[in-house]
């Protein structure tokens, strides 16, 4: 059975699942930001997914980096396959702007914070919305 | 005509073309890294490349990622688009270590540093090799 890692859950919110990604909202209100997590067990690398599955991956990077920049209004996202403290395979989108916390920098450079609790509520609805 | 950014260009080596990609050595001796670079004017973003064109980037990102893991004997590698500073589209493949220089963390968070010649010769021998 395919479960979701344990520190991936409880850093992040669930928004919908898609057919092969489970689909979250990180826990830092500094970046709009989602994580992408494929179903499927014991994956830790794209390399290690069915090719079926890597193509699929790729549709759902680019159905959810669109919803990004559309709900968000950004032009510019940062797509990232990290997992060095989570090795659950997982991918990061975020929406970056020339004016927010870390920019021209890596998001990795500043601190996460969490969302209030409005700001999240928010977030969560917006970005819910969109996946409909 | 499609052409290389020239600050792309200036940090990195040639290694070879794929069918979509131009693929390079990124200039920082600290970590094994390679950059993709779709042949393809005026995109910066993954969304704005052809259907087709996205099917093949995936298919080239694990060509290329098979070939970092074998070549520099690395179980993890961090894939990321980012594009904050160089807009114009290209992704990284990072063979990364748990007792790499940044490690668990992003590479973006130490300063590069170049290759020395004789280590830039041996690695752009070793991965061109490897793409034969």
């Amino acid at each position: 059975m395919w479960i979701i890692n344990r520190k991936l859950l409880k850093s992040s919110f669930y928004i919908t699942d898609l057919k092969l990604c489970s689909i979250r909202l990180f826990n830092n209100e500094k970046f709009p930001w989602i994580i992408l997590i494929p179903k499927r067990k014991g994956i830790t690398d794209i390399t290690g997914l069915k090719s079926r599955d890597q193509k699929i991956l790729m549709q759902e990077i680019v159905f959810c980096s669109k919803i990004m920049k559309k709900v968000f209004k950004s032009k510019k996202l940062n797509v990232e396959k990290i997992g060095n403290v989570v090795p659950q395979l997982h991918i990061h989108i975020i929406a970056r702007y020339n004016n927010d916390v870390s920019w021209p920098l890596s998001v990795w450079v500043v601190k996460a914070k969490s969302y209030s609790k409005l700001k999240l509520e928010n977030t969560l609805s917006k970005i819910k919305f969109a996946f409909k």
